[in-house]
């Protein structure tokens, strides 16, 4: 049997504005920071023992990670920093917020863009300075995989020869694994785990700083999941991400 | 040209003790944040591109390296941490104090331990709790070669492999490498890259969080070696080394 953690990481600077922010570089808030040492203390606390982690390139989920490794006493694990891990591209929405999003293509467009799995958004310019083939840290990637605005079905066909190719043979080799992502990275895993329909995986939406724990059989059938943290602050946490509620069970 | 920027972590809560440290995981005070965050600041400002770091398995050194990192907005780039940059190991005088260590060993055996290259301390009992053969950071190192107590001669030949067969071909490669270590694997590398003798490498004290820029040519011979901080920083930070003074380029 084998246990993964997964912890999305704290709010960030735009998601306090509500603003689309998808691969751009955006920090922590002070309120972040607390989420990830809250989620370091519950893992620490919970006796949880990683000795591998896998994050993004973006700072929020890797500085996520430092300061839960650090409220462990795992600064010395090995951390693996994969763009296959990191958030949904959100093309040439980045940047906007929400309501600007709607005065710029109106709220039909916007009601299709959030409840779509496959619907892409609007296509990041490549002159773009923000496009990722302009980014440094993505010069070791085959530049025809660097997305310009993906829909989630995107975000899920890319994750997934991560996992195939290295998460999943890390894990059966025995190592404990730890990953701090995002929203929709995360979701691409919870999909690919749970074998969810593409109308499901709409449905869940995953809290922020509450790491979530699958244990697996060896054929990494999941055998139970779980929030760490109290109902009220998984529910608290989901509150904040979407309306709809969700079944979980939480401890 | 090569450019290879070395740090030396922070003061940790053991240095402002005076006590022998070693391989004990000791975190970094407030004045050694501080520091770290001085040292990223000022290589940001004089626009410094890292695209790889190299650090110990020690938590100063790595949340060192993190902080700098952090300030300059390279949270994302490759981090490697190896035991071979870990600090001399002190064997049996590790967690002693330097005034307990005279009234144990006689200010006699201490002298002949601070000056001497190649004398090691009293060896750690393996049934140490703190024995590195006991810590499971170290469980992918072949157990003999794990130290129980190091003069720095021996840390130096523990340094070179890492330096012969990976730094160095990093390097050659390309990669913009920026270390941040410990005073005496730092030691090491200074000796092998400017070819001291032991007397001469004996004199050289490292201060602590003030950038070491080494330009290289073609074949690593040292081409200008400056740290960067104000004559006034460098003194600062050496006096608190050591009571020598040393000739340095500083800016």
């Amino acid at each position: 049997m084998y246990t993964l953690v997964v912890v999305r990481h704290g709010e960030s600077e735009w998601n306090k504005e509500n603003r689309f922010t998808g691969w751009k570089d955006v920090d922590l808030s002070a309120k972040g920071i607390q989420e990830a040492q809250k989620a370091g203390k519950i893992l620490n606390e919970r006796k949880f023992a990683f000795n591998y982690a896998y994050t993004s390139r973006l700072t929020r989920a890797i500085k996520t990670l430092n300061y839960i490794l650090d409220e462990m006493n795992l600064n010395w694990i090995p951390v693996v920093k994969e763009w296959r891990l990191n958030e949904r591209h959100y093309g040439g929405l980045q940047g906007l917020s929400k309501t600007e999003t709607a005065e710029k293509h109106g709220e039909e467009q916007v009601k299709i863009w959030r409840r779509s799995f496959d619907v892409p958004p609007p296509a990041m310019d490549k002159n773009n300075p923000d496009h990722p083939s302009k980014d440094p840290r993505y010069v070791d990637v085959n530049q025809n995989e660097l997305p310009n605005g993906e829909s989630l079905k995107d975000t899920v066909a890319r994750f997934l020869p991560l996992w195939d190719q290295k998460i999943s043979i890390d894990i059966k080799a025995g190592k404990k694994i730890l990953i701090a992502a995002h929203g929709n990275s995360i979701r691409a895993l919870v999909m690919h785990l749970e074998h969810l329909a593409p109308a499901e995986i709409m449905e869940i939406n995953i809290p922020t700083g509450i790491p979530l724990v699958y244990q697996l059989d060896e054929n990494f059938k999941v055998l139970s999941k779980e929030y760490l943290g109290s109902e009220e602050d998984v529910r608290a946490a989901m509150s904040h991400v979407a309306s709809q509620g969700l079944k979980v069970k939480s401890t």
